[in-house]
Protein backbone atom coordinates (compact mmCIF):
# COMPACT_ATOMS: atom_id res chain seq x y z
CA UNK A 1 0.00 0.00 0.00
CA UNK A 2 1.88 3.44 -0.97
CA UNK A 3 1.54 6.52 1.90
CA UNK A 4 -1.45 7.96 0.34
CA UNK A 5 -3.55 4.97 0.81
CA UNK A 6 -2.06 4.67 4.06
CA UNK A 7 -3.17 7.41 5.27
CA UNK A 8 -6.67 7.49 4.20
CA UNK A 9 -7.02 4.25 5.68
CA UNK A 10 -6.24 5.84 8.84
CA UNK A 11 -8.11 8.84 8.93
CA UNK A 12 -11.47 6.36 6.96
CA UNK A 13 -10.98 4.18 10.69
CA UNK A 14 -10.52 7.35 12.87
CA UNK A 15 -13.74 8.49 11.37
CA UNK A 16 -15.78 5.16 11.01
CA UNK A 17 -14.54 4.02 14.82
CA UNK A 18 -16.59 7.25 16.52
CA UNK A 19 -19.63 7.28 13.38
CA UNK A 20 -18.09 10.89 12.04
CA UNK A 21 -18.75 10.61 8.63
CA UNK A 22 -22.65 11.40 8.71
CA UNK A 23 -21.25 15.27 9.97
CA UNK A 24 -18.42 15.44 7.11
CA UNK A 25 -19.97 17.13 4.33
CA UNK A 26 -18.39 18.86 1.97
CA UNK A 27 -19.12 22.34 3.07
CA UNK A 28 -18.03 21.83 7.03
CA UNK A 29 -14.64 20.41 5.68
CA UNK A 30 -14.31 22.91 3.62
CA UNK A 31 -14.74 25.50 6.73
CA UNK A 32 -12.96 23.17 9.06
CA UNK A 33 -9.69 23.69 6.78
CA UNK A 34 -9.51 27.53 6.31
CA UNK A 35 -9.78 27.28 10.29
CA UNK A 36 -6.71 25.07 10.45
CA UNK A 37 -5.10 26.93 7.45
CA UNK A 38 -5.68 30.16 9.10
CA UNK A 39 -4.12 28.13 13.00
CA UNK A 40 -1.10 27.68 10.82
CA UNK A 41 -0.83 31.00 9.72
CA UNK A 42 -1.37 32.63 13.17
CA UNK A 43 2.58 31.23 13.73
CA UNK A 44 3.70 34.02 11.66
CA UNK A 45 1.68 36.63 13.27
CA UNK A 46 3.26 39.80 13.80
CA UNK A 47 6.95 37.26 13.23
CA UNK A 48 9.46 36.81 11.00
CA UNK A 49 9.21 33.61 8.97
CA UNK A 50 12.39 32.45 10.95
CA UNK A 51 11.10 33.04 14.58
CA UNK A 52 8.38 30.67 13.85
CA UNK A 53 7.53 27.44 16.29
CA UNK A 54 8.28 24.59 14.37
CA UNK A 55 6.64 22.03 16.64
CA UNK A 56 3.41 24.37 16.52
CA UNK A 57 3.86 24.30 12.36
CA UNK A 58 4.20 20.99 12.72
CA UNK A 59 1.01 20.22 14.27
CA UNK A 60 -0.69 22.60 12.15
CA UNK A 61 0.24 21.61 9.16
CA UNK A 62 -0.92 18.12 9.72
CA UNK A 63 -4.01 19.46 10.83
CA UNK A 64 -4.42 20.88 7.45
CA UNK A 65 -3.54 18.00 5.55
CA UNK A 66 -5.61 15.87 7.35
CA UNK A 67 -8.68 18.16 6.31
CA UNK A 68 -7.56 18.33 2.62
CA UNK A 69 -6.91 14.60 2.65
CA UNK A 70 -10.58 14.11 3.97
CA UNK A 71 -11.72 16.14 1.51
CA UNK A 72 -10.41 14.22 -1.24
CA UNK A 73 -11.44 11.06 -0.18
CA UNK A 74 -15.63 12.22 0.57
CA UNK A 75 -15.20 13.74 -3.27
CA UNK A 76 -13.75 10.22 -4.50
CA UNK A 77 -10.43 12.52 -5.73
CA UNK A 78 -7.21 10.82 -5.90
CA UNK A 79 -4.82 12.97 -4.68
CA UNK A 80 -1.67 12.00 -6.33
CA UNK A 81 -3.64 12.56 -9.63
CA UNK A 82 -5.20 16.02 -8.74
CA UNK A 83 -1.69 17.54 -7.36
CA UNK A 84 0.21 16.37 -10.80
CA UNK A 85 -2.32 17.59 -13.01
CA UNK A 86 -2.45 21.10 -10.88
CA UNK A 87 1.41 21.45 -11.34
CA UNK A 88 1.28 20.73 -15.08
CA UNK A 89 -1.34 23.45 -15.41
CA UNK A 90 0.55 25.77 -13.05
CA UNK A 91 3.82 25.05 -15.36
CA UNK A 92 1.78 25.86 -18.61
CA UNK A 93 0.83 28.98 -16.52
CA UNK A 94 4.06 30.27 -16.01
CA UNK A 95 6.17 28.78 -18.57
CA UNK A 96 9.86 28.71 -17.55
CA UNK A 97 11.45 31.24 -19.90
CA UNK A 98 8.94 33.56 -18.74
CA UNK A 99 8.73 33.10 -15.21
CA UNK A 100 12.29 32.54 -14.11
CA UNK A 101 14.16 35.32 -12.28
CA UNK A 102 13.42 38.34 -10.30
CA UNK A 103 10.99 38.46 -7.50
CA UNK A 104 8.95 41.15 -9.30
CA UNK A 105 8.45 39.31 -12.28
CA UNK A 106 7.45 36.69 -9.86
CA UNK A 107 4.75 38.51 -7.76
CA UNK A 108 3.28 39.81 -11.16
CA UNK A 109 2.70 36.22 -12.15
CA UNK A 110 1.46 35.33 -9.31
CA UNK A 111 -1.20 38.00 -8.95
CA UNK A 112 -2.31 37.39 -12.84
CA UNK B 1 9.09 5.97 -5.20
CA UNK B 2 6.26 6.07 -3.61
CA UNK B 3 3.17 8.87 -4.03
CA UNK B 4 4.19 11.50 -1.23
CA UNK B 5 7.86 11.25 -2.70
CA UNK B 6 6.54 11.65 -6.49
CA UNK B 7 4.51 14.56 -5.96
CA UNK B 8 7.67 16.69 -3.78
CA UNK B 9 9.82 15.73 -6.90
CA UNK B 10 7.65 17.07 -8.94
CA UNK B 11 7.14 20.43 -6.72
CA UNK B 12 10.86 20.69 -6.54
CA UNK B 13 11.35 20.49 -9.85
CA UNK B 14 8.77 22.96 -10.61
CA UNK B 15 10.13 25.81 -8.16
CA UNK B 16 13.81 24.72 -9.39
CA UNK B 17 12.81 25.37 -13.09
CA UNK B 18 11.56 28.73 -12.45
CA UNK B 19 14.02 29.72 -9.44
CA UNK B 20 11.17 30.40 -6.96
CA UNK B 21 12.59 28.51 -3.76
CA UNK B 22 14.03 31.87 -2.57
CA UNK B 23 10.78 33.28 -2.69
CA UNK B 24 9.51 30.49 -0.49
CA UNK B 25 9.62 31.65 2.89
CA UNK B 26 7.44 29.72 5.82
CA UNK B 27 5.44 33.03 6.30
CA UNK B 28 4.24 33.34 2.47
CA UNK B 29 3.79 29.80 1.85
CA UNK B 30 1.09 30.06 5.23
CA UNK B 31 -0.63 33.27 3.33
CA UNK B 32 -0.87 31.61 0.21
CA UNK B 33 -1.98 28.46 1.75
CA UNK B 34 -5.05 30.42 3.59
CA UNK B 35 -5.34 32.15 0.63
CA UNK B 36 -5.86 28.95 -1.36
CA UNK B 37 -8.13 27.11 1.41
CA UNK B 38 -10.25 30.55 1.05
CA UNK B 39 -11.06 29.71 -2.85
CA UNK B 40 -11.74 26.17 -1.89
CA UNK B 41 -14.11 27.95 0.70
CA UNK B 42 -15.99 29.99 -1.58
CA UNK B 43 -17.35 26.77 -3.63
CA UNK B 44 -19.56 26.62 -0.91
CA UNK B 45 -20.89 30.04 0.03
CA UNK B 46 -24.88 31.01 -0.36
CA UNK B 47 -24.52 27.05 -1.00
CA UNK B 48 -25.54 23.85 0.09
CA UNK B 49 -22.63 21.29 0.30
CA UNK B 50 -24.39 19.39 -2.23
CA UNK B 51 -23.95 22.50 -4.77
CA UNK B 52 -20.59 22.86 -5.25
CA UNK B 53 -19.47 22.83 -8.78
CA UNK B 54 -16.93 19.29 -8.51
CA UNK B 55 -14.63 20.60 -10.75
CA UNK B 56 -13.97 24.09 -8.95
CA UNK B 57 -12.89 21.62 -5.46
CA UNK B 58 -10.66 19.84 -7.12
CA UNK B 59 -8.83 22.65 -8.53
CA UNK B 60 -8.66 24.46 -5.39
CA UNK B 61 -8.26 21.50 -2.67
CA UNK B 62 -4.89 20.59 -5.36
CA UNK B 63 -3.63 24.27 -4.87
CA UNK B 64 -4.03 23.72 -1.05
CA UNK B 65 -2.38 20.46 -1.05
CA UNK B 66 0.68 22.07 -3.63
CA UNK B 67 1.00 24.58 -0.70
CA UNK B 68 0.83 21.94 2.16
CA UNK B 69 3.07 19.82 0.47
CA UNK B 70 5.47 22.78 -0.58
CA UNK B 71 5.28 24.05 3.22
CA UNK B 72 6.30 20.65 4.64
CA UNK B 73 9.16 20.27 2.33
CA UNK B 74 10.36 23.70 3.27
CA UNK B 75 10.46 22.70 6.81
CA UNK B 76 12.14 19.20 6.11
CA UNK B 77 8.36 17.29 7.24
CA UNK B 78 8.11 14.13 7.25
CA UNK B 79 4.07 13.92 5.48
CA UNK B 80 3.37 10.89 6.62
CA UNK B 81 4.46 10.80 9.82
CA UNK B 82 3.12 14.25 11.12
CA UNK B 83 -0.05 12.87 9.78
CA UNK B 84 -0.42 9.66 11.73
CA UNK B 85 0.79 11.20 14.33
CA UNK B 86 -1.90 13.82 14.68
CA UNK B 87 -4.83 11.08 13.78
CA UNK B 88 -2.68 9.52 16.52
CA UNK B 89 -3.10 12.54 18.94
CA UNK B 90 -6.57 13.03 17.99
CA UNK B 91 -7.69 9.63 18.88
CA UNK B 92 -6.29 10.01 22.20
CA UNK B 93 -8.40 13.40 22.89
CA UNK B 94 -11.64 11.51 20.77
CA UNK B 95 -11.68 8.52 22.68
CA UNK B 96 -13.98 6.21 20.74
CA UNK B 97 -16.67 5.70 24.01
CA UNK B 98 -16.73 9.23 24.58
CA UNK B 99 -16.64 10.38 20.81
CA UNK B 100 -19.29 7.89 19.10
CA UNK B 101 -22.81 9.19 18.73
CA UNK B 102 -24.55 11.90 18.03
CA UNK B 103 -23.96 15.33 16.63
CA UNK B 104 -24.48 17.45 19.61
CA UNK B 105 -21.74 15.30 21.02
CA UNK B 106 -19.73 15.82 18.05
CA UNK B 107 -19.93 19.36 17.89
CA UNK B 108 -19.03 20.07 21.50
CA UNK B 109 -16.26 18.04 21.75
CA UNK B 110 -15.30 19.60 18.03
CA UNK B 111 -15.40 22.84 20.06
CA UNK B 112 -13.14 21.89 23.09
CA UNK C 1 -17.43 63.18 17.40
CA UNK C 2 -19.14 60.41 14.90
CA UNK C 3 -19.10 56.96 16.15
CA UNK C 4 -16.42 55.91 13.54
CA UNK C 5 -14.01 58.53 14.76
CA UNK C 6 -15.01 57.96 18.48
CA UNK C 7 -13.95 53.90 17.81
CA UNK C 8 -10.66 55.24 16.06
CA UNK C 9 -9.98 57.19 19.06
CA UNK C 10 -9.95 54.46 21.52
CA UNK C 11 -7.67 51.49 19.33
CA UNK C 12 -5.47 54.98 18.29
CA UNK C 13 -4.83 55.34 22.24
CA UNK C 14 -4.29 51.64 23.01
CA UNK C 15 -1.79 51.02 20.42
CA UNK C 16 0.09 54.50 21.61
CA UNK C 17 -0.13 53.92 25.07
CA UNK C 18 1.48 49.92 24.47
CA UNK C 19 3.58 51.62 21.36
CA UNK C 20 2.19 48.84 19.67
CA UNK C 21 2.15 51.25 16.17
CA UNK C 22 5.89 50.25 15.07
CA UNK C 23 4.86 46.43 14.83
CA UNK C 24 1.51 47.45 13.08
CA UNK C 25 2.38 46.55 9.05
CA UNK C 26 -0.30 45.97 6.35
CA UNK C 27 1.05 42.67 5.88
CA UNK C 28 0.39 41.62 9.73
CA UNK C 29 -2.66 43.31 10.43
CA UNK C 30 -3.75 41.71 7.00
CA UNK C 31 -2.48 38.29 8.67
CA UNK C 32 -4.48 39.15 12.05
CA UNK C 33 -7.85 40.12 10.37
CA UNK C 34 -7.57 36.15 8.36
CA UNK C 35 -6.82 34.89 12.11
CA UNK C 36 -10.07 36.47 13.53
CA UNK C 37 -11.96 36.00 10.63
CA UNK C 38 -11.43 32.21 10.94
CA UNK C 39 -12.02 31.81 14.50
CA UNK C 40 -15.60 33.95 13.99
CA UNK C 41 -16.07 31.14 11.16
CA UNK C 42 -15.15 28.40 13.63
CA UNK C 43 -18.37 29.27 15.39
CA UNK C 44 -20.27 27.74 12.70
CA UNK C 45 -18.18 24.80 12.01
CA UNK C 46 -20.43 21.36 12.37
CA UNK C 47 -23.43 23.62 12.98
CA UNK C 48 -26.28 24.80 11.63
CA UNK C 49 -26.35 28.80 11.22
CA UNK C 50 -28.56 29.04 14.24
CA UNK C 51 -26.67 26.90 16.39
CA UNK C 52 -23.94 29.01 16.64
CA UNK C 53 -23.22 30.95 20.30
CA UNK C 54 -24.06 34.57 20.54
CA UNK C 55 -21.51 35.41 22.78
CA UNK C 56 -19.17 33.60 20.78
CA UNK C 57 -19.48 35.54 17.60
CA UNK C 58 -19.93 38.70 19.61
CA UNK C 59 -16.68 38.56 20.64
CA UNK C 60 -15.20 37.47 17.35
CA UNK C 61 -16.93 39.78 15.11
CA UNK C 62 -15.65 42.23 17.33
CA UNK C 63 -11.92 41.25 17.25
CA UNK C 64 -12.67 41.22 13.57
CA UNK C 65 -14.25 44.78 12.78
CA UNK C 66 -10.95 46.45 15.34
CA UNK C 67 -8.57 44.57 13.04
CA UNK C 68 -10.29 45.87 9.90
CA UNK C 69 -10.65 49.39 11.73
CA UNK C 70 -6.54 49.49 12.42
CA UNK C 71 -6.19 48.54 8.62
CA UNK C 72 -7.99 51.32 7.37
CA UNK C 73 -6.53 53.76 9.82
CA UNK C 74 -2.82 52.91 8.73
CA UNK C 75 -3.68 53.26 5.09
CA UNK C 76 -5.49 56.65 6.17
CA UNK C 77 -8.82 55.32 4.45
CA UNK C 78 -12.28 56.84 5.10
CA UNK C 79 -14.00 54.11 6.47
CA UNK C 80 -17.54 55.61 5.76
CA UNK C 81 -16.66 56.28 2.49
CA UNK C 82 -14.94 53.03 1.17
CA UNK C 83 -17.59 51.06 1.82
CA UNK C 84 -20.34 53.43 0.60
CA UNK C 85 -18.74 53.65 -2.40
CA UNK C 86 -18.01 49.37 -2.25
CA UNK C 87 -22.13 49.43 -1.86
CA UNK C 88 -22.72 52.20 -4.73
CA UNK C 89 -20.15 49.58 -6.93
CA UNK C 90 -21.90 46.52 -6.20
CA UNK C 91 -24.95 48.13 -6.91
CA UNK C 92 -23.85 48.47 -10.56
CA UNK C 93 -22.29 45.12 -10.24
CA UNK C 94 -25.84 43.65 -9.49
CA UNK C 95 -28.93 45.80 -11.14
CA UNK C 96 -31.93 45.28 -8.72
CA UNK C 97 -34.14 43.86 -11.94
CA UNK C 98 -31.31 41.33 -12.54
CA UNK C 99 -30.14 40.47 -8.90
CA UNK C 100 -33.91 40.38 -7.54
CA UNK C 101 -35.32 36.88 -6.96
CA UNK C 102 -34.31 33.46 -6.81
CA UNK C 103 -31.54 31.62 -4.83
CA UNK C 104 -30.18 30.43 -7.61
CA UNK C 105 -29.83 33.54 -9.70
CA UNK C 106 -28.06 35.19 -6.06
CA UNK C 107 -25.74 32.07 -6.08
CA UNK C 108 -24.83 32.14 -9.97
CA UNK C 109 -24.24 36.50 -9.70
CA UNK C 110 -22.19 36.06 -6.81
CA UNK C 111 -20.22 33.75 -8.76
CA UNK C 112 -19.75 36.36 -10.91
CA UNK D 1 -27.94 59.53 11.97
CA UNK D 2 -24.42 58.79 13.25
CA UNK D 3 -21.93 57.01 10.52
CA UNK D 4 -22.61 53.81 11.45
CA UNK D 5 -25.97 53.63 11.20
CA UNK D 6 -25.55 55.57 7.66
CA UNK D 7 -23.99 52.59 6.33
CA UNK D 8 -26.35 50.32 7.80
CA UNK D 9 -28.94 52.06 6.13
CA UNK D 10 -27.40 51.43 2.74
CA UNK D 11 -26.99 48.01 3.49
CA UNK D 12 -29.90 47.36 4.13
CA UNK D 13 -31.60 48.89 1.54
CA UNK D 14 -29.51 47.12 -0.77
CA UNK D 15 -30.59 44.02 0.40
CA UNK D 16 -34.01 45.08 0.47
CA UNK D 17 -34.15 45.51 -3.12
CA UNK D 18 -32.53 42.76 -4.07
CA UNK D 19 -34.53 40.64 -1.72
CA UNK D 20 -31.28 39.01 -0.65
CA UNK D 21 -31.97 38.95 3.56
CA UNK D 22 -33.33 35.90 2.71
CA UNK D 23 -29.98 34.16 1.89
CA UNK D 24 -28.07 36.10 4.61
CA UNK D 25 -27.88 33.63 7.40
CA UNK D 26 -24.79 33.88 9.92
CA UNK D 27 -23.16 30.68 8.73
CA UNK D 28 -22.93 31.86 4.95
CA UNK D 29 -21.90 35.99 6.25
CA UNK D 30 -19.38 34.71 8.29
CA UNK D 31 -17.96 32.28 5.06
CA UNK D 32 -18.02 35.34 2.94
CA UNK D 33 -15.98 37.68 5.45
CA UNK D 34 -13.37 34.68 5.88
CA UNK D 35 -13.40 34.35 1.88
CA UNK D 36 -12.96 38.03 1.75
CA UNK D 37 -10.26 38.56 4.46
CA UNK D 38 -8.01 36.50 2.45
CA UNK D 39 -8.64 38.02 -0.58
CA UNK D 40 -7.53 41.35 1.50
CA UNK D 41 -4.40 39.08 2.65
CA UNK D 42 -3.57 37.87 -0.81
CA UNK D 43 -2.57 41.60 -1.86
CA UNK D 44 0.03 41.27 0.62
CA UNK D 45 1.30 37.73 -0.76
CA UNK D 46 4.78 37.06 -1.50
CA UNK D 47 5.49 41.11 -0.76
CA UNK D 48 6.50 43.25 1.58
CA UNK D 49 3.86 45.13 3.11
CA UNK D 50 5.00 48.52 0.99
CA UNK D 51 4.86 46.78 -1.86
CA UNK D 52 1.10 45.88 -1.61
CA UNK D 53 -1.44 47.84 -4.27
CA UNK D 54 -3.46 50.45 -1.77
CA UNK D 55 -6.38 50.93 -4.26
CA UNK D 56 -6.75 47.05 -4.23
CA UNK D 57 -6.34 46.71 -0.39
CA UNK D 58 -8.82 49.76 -0.17
CA UNK D 59 -11.61 47.52 -2.38
CA UNK D 60 -10.85 44.32 -0.37
CA UNK D 61 -11.00 46.02 2.75
CA UNK D 62 -14.54 47.64 2.22
CA UNK D 63 -15.67 44.29 1.30
CA UNK D 64 -14.29 42.83 4.35
CA UNK D 65 -15.95 45.88 6.43
CA UNK D 66 -19.26 45.51 4.44
CA UNK D 67 -19.32 41.66 5.18
CA UNK D 68 -18.91 42.78 8.91
CA UNK D 69 -21.44 45.11 9.15
CA UNK D 70 -24.39 42.59 7.95
CA UNK D 71 -23.34 40.37 10.17
CA UNK D 72 -23.44 42.36 13.55
CA UNK D 73 -26.77 43.60 11.86
CA UNK D 74 -28.09 40.24 11.31
CA UNK D 75 -27.45 39.52 15.26
CA UNK D 76 -28.77 42.86 16.38
CA UNK D 77 -25.24 43.59 17.81
CA UNK D 78 -24.54 47.43 18.24
CA UNK D 79 -20.91 47.61 16.43
CA UNK D 80 -19.93 50.68 18.26
CA UNK D 81 -20.21 48.74 21.70
CA UNK D 82 -18.70 45.27 21.04
CA UNK D 83 -15.92 47.52 19.63
CA UNK D 84 -15.07 49.50 22.66
CA UNK D 85 -15.72 46.62 25.13
CA UNK D 86 -13.16 44.43 23.12
CA UNK D 87 -10.72 47.37 23.31
CA UNK D 88 -11.65 47.13 27.48
CA UNK D 89 -11.22 43.76 27.44
CA UNK D 90 -7.71 43.81 25.61
CA UNK D 91 -6.17 46.30 27.89
CA UNK D 92 -7.05 44.42 30.83
CA UNK D 93 -5.25 41.69 28.75
CA UNK D 94 -2.56 43.43 27.94
CA UNK D 95 -1.93 45.76 30.62
CA UNK D 96 0.28 48.66 29.73
CA UNK D 97 2.80 48.50 32.58
CA UNK D 98 3.22 44.68 31.14
CA UNK D 99 2.90 44.92 27.29
CA UNK D 100 4.97 47.85 26.34
CA UNK D 101 8.22 47.99 24.99
CA UNK D 102 9.86 45.51 22.72
CA UNK D 103 8.74 43.55 19.85
CA UNK D 104 9.42 40.18 21.43
CA UNK D 105 7.50 41.15 24.45
CA UNK D 106 4.37 41.85 21.75
CA UNK D 107 5.03 38.79 19.99
CA UNK D 108 4.68 36.76 23.31
CA UNK D 109 1.26 38.51 24.94
CA UNK D 110 -0.48 38.26 21.07
CA UNK D 111 0.28 34.48 21.06
CA UNK D 112 -0.96 33.95 24.80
Amino acid sequence: MNDIEAILAELRKFNQERDWDQFHNGKDLAVGLSVEAAELLECFLWKKPEEANLDKIREELADVLNYAFQMADKYGLDIKQIMLEKIQKNAEKYPVEKARGSAKKYTELAQE
